[in-house]
């Protein structure tokens, strides 16, 4: 396979009865997209042609194929999951638009595995649907997990790149009364650690800071709330240090979105969803992009939902939908990068630093995500 | 009493060796504040005079008094609540700041309850050095619920004007763990009914929106990511609404913030301390005041801690400490004139609004928080 081959970016359409294909549309309808790489969304014609009417997109055009073997570099390729009529509900969740959803996931997961596509991006699915359509996953990060993840383990991070903030999820879809139970420090050290690898192979950060965020208020206060800080989180981020992974914390979250600390971390380990996602959102205003880290997949999504109540008014921002298709080839093009340049390293190779004399061991630091193609 | 006498700000001194004495001398420079207000600044002659030399602020000028008799209007007054050395270790705590720290408050509760202040603002304390002087409670909210509460109990409001946003805190300073056990309905029910009456009373606002935000991540996605959503929050909505009172949701935090939906209502009500408090500091940034709402005494004070790191710098930023002051006068200025224009109603007045035909009793509408001179 040639090395000049543009990526192939496989988009699933997410749920039908939402606003995937209006973003896709409308991300794609930029036609230096196809320059930069080439598209292929696991989706059904007759939906396209029907949001594509819908939202007044009639100028986008796109290959309709039913076989990988039919993708056309440097188009549009839409690959035709069934022939089957699919009843659409525009706004509602229903069995018919979360079975849709499953399937593209699934054609995309295959089409992954095979090596016809080098990454996957995914449009918004909804987990009512979802759970009609019998799929047994809280979302898409742990659907990929399973599926592609090879015995890893994923890590959920939402980035933007103005400014310039990472968020890493220690515990993902739980419910509150739970997250604390789940705050080990085996945990925190091994996050911390996927992490650390991934901002050194995915965004080519060479020595990566990472800021913990506290569990309790305040930091815990010393103890008066909630004791999680001393006896798990701190423990946890000497051992990360003692592994030279630069871990620092933990921070009270409040205090550290306010003050605009954050900005000099190259990523923020959230304990739990909302503490993480409520400053993130706000800081990333449209530009959000969700990436599951840590398995060979490279895998985005934008970090808006289905947008049921703005569905078909061809009103739907497509602008993190684009930074998620630009960012999954970043990321790509930067993993292939580090392993090309790590692959046969010197049985032992040091890299003497002057100041602190820190030894580096190139052939235990990466964590090779297995041969990834291009 | 006069009713042109200008109104009297109690500030208490917080931790001496923080940046307590920097911010309140900074926020008070500016010599249109005595046209305004008369402040009485509970402290020590002693580190006063000490930080004011530390920090530059010799031209700062105040009127040393021994006692709440002698306080001129339209002069900064400080007020010496001891004579007595005390020492200082810039950037530590100490027993020595925390009993310091202590005396304040007690001396400007005793002030408000003799009447000879009207609202109290308060510099930030350490926690540490409260414990080590003996003071029993989490934080500023709890000791003034305890000492003027008249049985009410206290709500923290955190605001600020630019953008205009106001988060309420159900539960506040308790661990992760323990958050989910005290979300209850007749809790978020009772935080409704006080945080609508703050809004109308304190803030003149006739028919305020309120919005509630989630316990789970999602809005727990219809029961998959925890039950309090269905079983807990929306019957307190549910309730609060058949009580008149405007209350809308439960919403997930991370997109309620992310989609700028914060700021078509007048409050939210968070349901724990880092949910509410870190979007809103990245929202305030320099301006955000914390606010005591719900009790007879009006308490306001910045959002920022005791700034050891910077203590003795000159560097502090007193926008906080400003706002604070100015929130606090600009309450109990609004809670005044509302208290005043509901004083002897006709026996029964009913507000008939055309469409919905909501029909408002305000000889039960409002709570009045005991009488408040000026």
């Amino acid at each position: 396979m040639s090395k000049e081959r543009k990526i192939k970016v496989g988009i699933t359409h997410g749920d039908i009865n939402g606003i995937g294909y209006e973003v896709i549309m409308k991300a794609l309808a930029d036609e230096t997209f196809t320059d930069l790489c080439t598209p292929v969304i696991f989706g059904s014609s007759r939906v396209a042609a029907h949001w594509r009417k819908a939202c007044g997109m009639e100028d986008f055009r796109y290959n309709v194929i039913s076989s990988v073997r039919d993708i056309r570099d440097g188009e549009v390729n839409l690959l035709n999951i069934t022939d089957e009529e699919i009843k659409l509900d525009p706004g509602v969740p229903t069995a018919q638009s979360g079975a849709a959803a499953l399937l593209s996931l699934q054609k995309a997961a295959e089409a992954f595995r095979n090596r016809d596509i080098d990454v996957i991006v995914t449009a918004p699915i909804n987990k009512e649907a979802m759970k009609m359509a019998g799929f047994p996953f809280p979302g898409h990060t742990e659907f990929f997990e399973n599926e592609l993840g090879d015995g890893y383990k994923a890590t959920m991070i939402l980035m933007c790149d103005q400014p310039s903030v990472r968020v890493a999820l220690l515990t993902t879809h739980l419910p509150i009364g739970q997250v604390a139970q789940h705050v080990t420090t085996e945990g925190v050290v091994e996050k911390l650690r996927s992490l650390h690898n991934t901002l050194r192979k995915d965004f080519a950060i060479e020595r990566p800071k990472i800021a913990v965020l506290s569990l309790n208020p305040h930091a815990g206060d010393g103890g008066a709330i909630g004791t999680e800080e001393g006896d798990v989180i701190t423990p946890a981020i000497q051992e990360a240090y003692n592994r030279k992974i630069m871990a620092f914390g933990p921070y009270a979250a409040d205090g550290f979105f306010g003050s605009g600390n954050y900005a000099r971390f190259d990523a923020i380990l959230a304990m739990y969803h909302d503490q993480g996602l409520a400053p993130f959102k706000l800081l990333a205003m449209e530009e959000g992009v969700n990436f599951t880290a840590g398995l060979p997949l490279v895998r985005t999504s934008p970090d808006h939902g289905t947008g049921y109540d703005i569905v078909g008014q061809g009103v739907a921002d497509a602008a993190s939908m684009r930074c998620a298709i630009y960012t999954a080839i970043d990321i790509l093009r930067r993993r292939l990068r580090y392993i090309r340049s790590r692959s046969n390293p010197l049985k032992k190779q040091y890299v003497d630093r002057s100041g602190d004399r820190e030894v580096l061991d190139l052939t235990k630091a990466d964590n090779a995500p297995g041969e990834i193609l291009i």
